[in-house]
């Protein structure tokens, strides 16, 4: 692994060490015992992959933000962590992007982030993954031309299961999973399956700009500000068949129904808006969401580690296992969940479904069930069998 | 001005108005007292030009970050911020970058932030900087083929020119100016002449990313932490001229050249190290460095707006006018400042020179001198002469 260390030099070691500008423990003992006990924090390891690309780019550079929120982050064991936490970042690229790779490592360097104790890059996933406590999957293959979608599901779920079994070898045992490289659900999917030994509800499929982007529709669509908007679940695959469900979200705490009372619109164009979102944006932009995708990740990640406010909730792609609702098991579908702020979550109960919310659910799940098929030789349950009825990428994300 | 309303919508206005979604009194009339005295605080206005560009990209989307600090934000007035400040951010593009603007506002918009009151987009800088308290210029011209060093100061001078007379007439009269787009101390200078009844104390021009570089590479050759490294200044221009102040800097509380003994080093290798750090960067990442100069201009404003730490002070490109050091007046030029928080600084005194320092100082003055000469149809004071006698553009800047 390249263990990142000055302008234009780089050393081969055989596992990451800590830079040696990086805060040291004989550094410590010039501190007095208060400030020491102040400052001495376990690092937290944040492996990225597709670090070099635009996505990550906007994320590597809100480390303060993690810093922040992290502070609050009481892990499982009971420690809790103070206001200072110290974090590593683990990039990992491909041998194309190795020299990008080596560019924002050293724009991290030049942005003297306090919290940052260590950059790491790396072409391979058993030394990215090493300790990892959050791994951040952005990486994927675009769809070349004339690529089918079962294509596309076999190139990047091969990736996801090569990193499924290096997570599951040498990261943390408790290692959060968000899956954002598309089809990003059954990438998870694959990924977890290839990771025994990880609780499958370590697994995320990353739903939440979609639900940031349905909240700022239905805010826009009242004429409130966007944090009058909660409980807003996205339903299934981050894909077309998404369900962004206006039946519980609530504006000002009455239901969404209430507040905005053209369901045409509810029904018709909300979620076609929300879906269409990133395609308009590349349209305009002329390049993909990466800012906001980026600005949803720490969303995401927030929503773990910090309490959910009381009676609200968050939607993330997780595994199907003894859900209440009755969806297909054993797969990876955006539900609505709870954390109290230790990393871990609670699929909510107190949801209500109708004829029409429960039909785009079974279609959606419908289409998972289809994808898994497509990845049977990935996951070890045999052949694959392909049968994807039609392409359902998002817009913008192709 | 385009008031950004809602996804593919836009409204032509007179001027800029709230958008519909925002936080009005109305709502507050439905808050408690105590609610409405803690969540009312007036509107920050934030003007961003270049704000289709990258750095602005990565700027923009680090609005969480100024709305955490700018809650220590005392202002002159005396009026103190608490803890949730909203913002506007009005952003200036030009009628190439218009939808990309709009791309813009709506990634704004889709990022949920709390604190964003309002995103307003424009092509007229009279829109933008109407009641702006910060304006961060970043946009300028790049170098054309075959430009000459005083074609680009000619071109871009006159897009200054035009935004100080615009930040003259509407902008708020105390406005903090911040010039990023080169070449920034030479801009700074334009705009401010054309700014008359702005003080000139507020204008600024960035070399935050110069001072972190050094920073970094000081840190990095000593081998400790960067936060050990203080009172770095850039003096001057900031152009290859620039001159990184190893006697006055200092690791862990001593000077700089009682740590690192290497005296060639710090000659001959440090200050090329800094220049070049962009060089390098555009070679390997492909493109220039916009995410650490986003992280910089962060902390420039920060700067202005926290107390600096005890001792220390942080470097800014500054209207000499009766400094203590004897450097020429009435160019813009970076010096050594404190802050106490109010947005205001003053240089400081305690800085000791040696003939090598001074020497290299006078040289970035001469280049400041002779840019200044450059310009003067654009400054009011004559006729343009122009004896640029090289080319000192930082590389990864043209």
């Amino acid at each position: 692994m390249f263990a990142w260390q000055a302008a234009g030099s780089r050393q081969w070691l055989a596992r990451a060490v800590r830079r040696n500008h990086s805060l040291e423990a004989t550094e410590l003992a010039n501190t007095s015992l208060d400030d020491k006990t102040k400052a001495w924090k376990s690092l937290i390891n944040i492996a990225v992959s597709g670090a070099a690309g635009m996505i990550a780019n906007h994320l590597l550079f809100k480390v303060r933000i993690y810093g922040l929120f992290l502070r609050g982050f009481q892990l499982a064991s009971g420690e809790v962590f103070g206001p200072d936490q110290p974090i590593t970042l683990k990039l990992l690229g491909s041998e194309r992007s190795f020299q990008a790779l080596e560019g924002v490592a050293m724009e991290l360097e030049d942005s003297l982030y306090p919290l940052l104790r260590e950059v790491n890059i790396s072409v391979d996933p058993y030394e990215v993954f090493q300790d990892a406590t959050w791994a951040l999957l952005i990486g994927a293959k675009p769809r070349g031309p004339g690529m089918e979608r079962a294509g596309l599901l076999d190139i990047n779920g091969q990736i996801f299961a090569q990193q499924g079994k290096a997570l599951n070898e040498v990261a943390s045992p408790n290692v959060k999973v968000i899956v954002v490289g598309n089809p990003c659900n059954t990438n998870a999917l694959i990924c977890l399956k290839n990771a025994p030994n990880i609780p499958a509800k370590n697994f995320h499929a990353l739903t939440r700009l979609d639900e940031n982007r349905a909240k700022c529709q239905l805010a826009l669509k009242a004429g409130v500000f966007y944090d009058k908007v909660s409980n807003m679940t996205i339903w299934g695959n981050h894909s077309t068949t998404q369900v962004p469900d206006f039946l519980n979200a609530k504006i000002n705490g009455m239901p969404v129904t209430e507040v905005i009372t053209d369901i045409k619109w509810l029904k018709e164009e909300f979620t076609e808006r929300v879906q269409k979102r990133g395609g308009i944006l590349i349209q305009k932009w002329g390049r993909s969401s990466a800012a906001s995708t980026a600005v949803s990740i720490v969303d995401a990640i927030r929503s773990l580690v910090t309490p959910t406010p009381s009676g609200d909730w968050f939607s993330t792609g997780v595994y199907t296992t003894g859900n209440p609702y009755g969806i297909a098991e054993d797969i990876i579908f955006s539900m609505p969940c709870r954390s109290n702020g230790d990393g871990d979550y609670e699929l909510v109960k107190d949801v209500i479904f109708d004829d029409y919310l429960w039909e785009r659910i079974k279609k959606t799940e419908a289409e998972l069930l289809a994808e898994k098929r497509c990845v049977a030789h990935l996951t070890g349950e045999g052949n694959a069998y392909c049968d994807l009825p039609e392409d359902t990428m998002l817009p913008g994300e192709q």
